[in-house]
């Protein structure tokens, strides 16, 4: 797998997205399509699935072959899976159901644009077209606001997302120095905590918040969670506080979980989509105050942080429409299947390389912030983890304070 | 009040931030602040008050006379209150305590940037001023991003937090394509719906979300809510709801009220800062769908919607600036209190000019979305309401939708 074989076949193409969309996974679609359209003695016809495998199964396959180029312009711009898309294992049968589906499309090569479950799909997509000897290129495009894949220095759709936490964050701390009080913001990231750490990227002075960074990645312990805000209350008389939706105590319990009941085909519990952790967490906070009257707040930052639109990282945009390029390249390259990795060089100017790996590299697997990223407290993030994401979110908005000359109070 | 009198007074001038911050609040501070320098035979020193009446009565002032103009331009564009903010109604002693203090820094004008609630703090000092023989000019500075001010077309503050509530619908939109289901969004807005109803300013064509859009101004009835949830299911196979915080039933009681306890000094209940009406309705569309199994979610878009910094409205920058601008211009013209309104003219290109009225015009008082901007239904907006905001939101982002020939199927 991943390793150069026979000259790649003639044949249609099938491609299509999956898992939590993005705003920049339809730049992977673009550059994968237009790609696709300077190998045309290879790959003739290229058809996008909606909903992913749920399309190849239904049929429900629209030709991307003649949509012109302006229009695909607008809609690489455009948030979300622009072919839909689906939380989807399929099973070996339904893998035979697809390829009776992909023959009678002379079918050759399949793209699937996605995270780490949409890299398992494609892995048992083609390991299923081995066992039958159905010759089938199948590649992985990743994907993923969370930034949990394996193999890559950082993933195509976390730099536009973190971008968007780190605005929310620069406003959020305005706004908290204007009224005080508690605020607690609930992040997207179910194993990871880089989204969360980068809510820290928009800091501008020591008193800067967020003040508090709790990452899944770190045990979480309700009483320390108190008393650390209790601490950076008394010292700032106010208190920003990142959390990722992902924490868990120390027997790996998501902190969630009391509140949770959805759970989809891969296995994964339903996060987002409710405010119920960052009210359970304020709760916490009030009660930990007691008679002492303090303003505490709750946002859970939920799905928009992954289709904001006109906000993307140019970083970001240029990165994911590359995967998509790369993938198609090593296809009719000869490679037989991969992911596509990204690899940052050691220079002190940012710089990316691409690498086909293994689908195995991928499939199911997440990583997981570096501990050099989390401060020893395990309630912040570190400057080697600025250092790492910086180049990633791309220039913020600059906040700037007020400050003065005191003025001499009289004596009333 | 609001008519002209003598001639202005010389003496220092205090400017205050109160109730909810807006991304541009500081363009009204900078606006006032750097018109009072044209004023410098009537207006020597500008005093900022950290935190609005609770800076006067604390001394805790600021001076903003020799702040640099460059970093007075980079605090415009800073979200939420610079000076900090507060909400706090004086009572007629503190009233006098203030004039005291005022009295001993030569202090004879007062400006106050914020909502109905400041208005209403202006109006009770400048009301004991003149029961006290104090001689204060006294000025109110709209903002809010709820656009429920009265005697103006819109308030400053209202068109950024629009801009942001539209891409956030328009990214969700997108969203909600993708994965389908049930998406419900609580968008800010205690009495009016001017908020919650923007959230249908970016859709592209007559598939678009939100589907549903109920307001404050409409009694909400939780069996035609769920009802009106699975019509627009049948219909698109997805349904995008936006819903005010302050949503009532037919007892004017809100739908909130069972999770609330928060009450500030002006009476207002706390409805931002948690996830919990948003929770409720997805549970009520759960409850409605019985034993089919529907994605259903819920975001409370919470402080975001006020403070998200790079991406206001630049009508609303423009405006915010000019209010500031006009006070400062009343109050030295002569004018010994009042608020700065808004009136869009009648021609076919939007144009604004502004206007002193009294203080009462504002104070305590909340305008509602106008019935004819609501549907007959009251769970959408109308044309109407679509052409009164965009001038005020600006050009938003430009989503396109993948379409294409559907791939003739095969049989199997």
């Amino acid at each position: 797998m991943g390793k150069k074989g026979p000259k790649a076949p003639q044949g249609n193409m099938i491609i299509g997205q999956s898992g939590g969309p993005t705003v920049v996974i339809n730049q992977s679609l673009v550059g994968a399509v237009l790609a696709a359209r300077n190998w045309k003695g290879l790959i003739r016809k290229v058809y996008g699935a909606r909903h992913g495998v749920a399309g190849v199964l239904g049929q429900d396959l629209v030709d991307l072959s003649e949509v012109a180029r302006n229009k695909l312009e607008l809609i690489a711009h455009t948030p979300s899976a622009a072919l839909g898309s689906v939380r989807k294992k399929p099973t070996e049968n339904e893998c035979r159901r697809m390829f009776n589906i992909m023959r009678g499309h002379d079918v050759r090569y399949f793209f699937y644009i996605g995270g780490n479950d949409s890299a398992e799909t494609a892995h048992i997509i083609y390991t299923v077209a081995v066992d039958e000897d159905y010759d089938l290129r199948v590649f992985h495009i990743p994907k993923t606001i969370d930034n949990d894949l394996r193999g890559t220095d950082h993933c195509p759709g976390y730099g536009s997302a973190a971008r968007f936490v780190a605005q929310a964050f620069m406003g959020d701390d305005m706004d908290n120095r204007s009224l005080k009080g508690v605020k607690i913001n609930v992040v997207m990231g179910r194993h990871a905590g880089f989204l969360t750490a980068a809510s820290a990227l928009g800091r501008i002075d020591r008193k800067s918040g967020p003040h508090l960074v709790y990452v899944p990645e770190i045990a979480f312990s309700e009483g320390k969670f108190v008393s650390d805000v209790k601490r950076v209350h008394a010292e700032h008389g106010r208190c920003l506080v990142a959390v990722s939706e992902g924490i868990t105590d120390r027997y790996g319990r998501l902190i969630a979980e009391k509140f949770i009941s959805d759970v989809d085909s891969h296995g994964n519990k339903q996060l987002s989509g409710t405010g119920s952790l960052g009210d359970y967490l304020a709760g916490l906070v009030k009660k930990g105050f007691g008679r002492q009257s303090i303003r505490v707040r709750a946002d859970t930052f939920g799905y928009l942080q992954r289709s904001f639109p006109g906000l993307a990282s140019q970083t970001d945009i240029t990165e994911a429409r590359k995967v998509g390029e790369v993938a198609v390249e090593a296809a009719t390259s000869g490679h037989q299947s991969g992911t596509i990795s990204m690899i940052r060089g050691d220079g002190k100017s940012y710089r990316i390389r691409y690498k086909v790996r293994p689908l195995s590299t991928v499939a199911r697997h997440t990583t997981h912030l570096p501990r050099k990223y989390i401060n020893r407290d395990g309630n912040n993030v570190t400057r080697a983890f600025i250092e790492y994401a910086v180049p990633l979110v791309g220039k913020l908005p600059q906040n700037e304070l007020l400050t003065g000359r005191k003025v001499n109070p009289i004596k009333t």
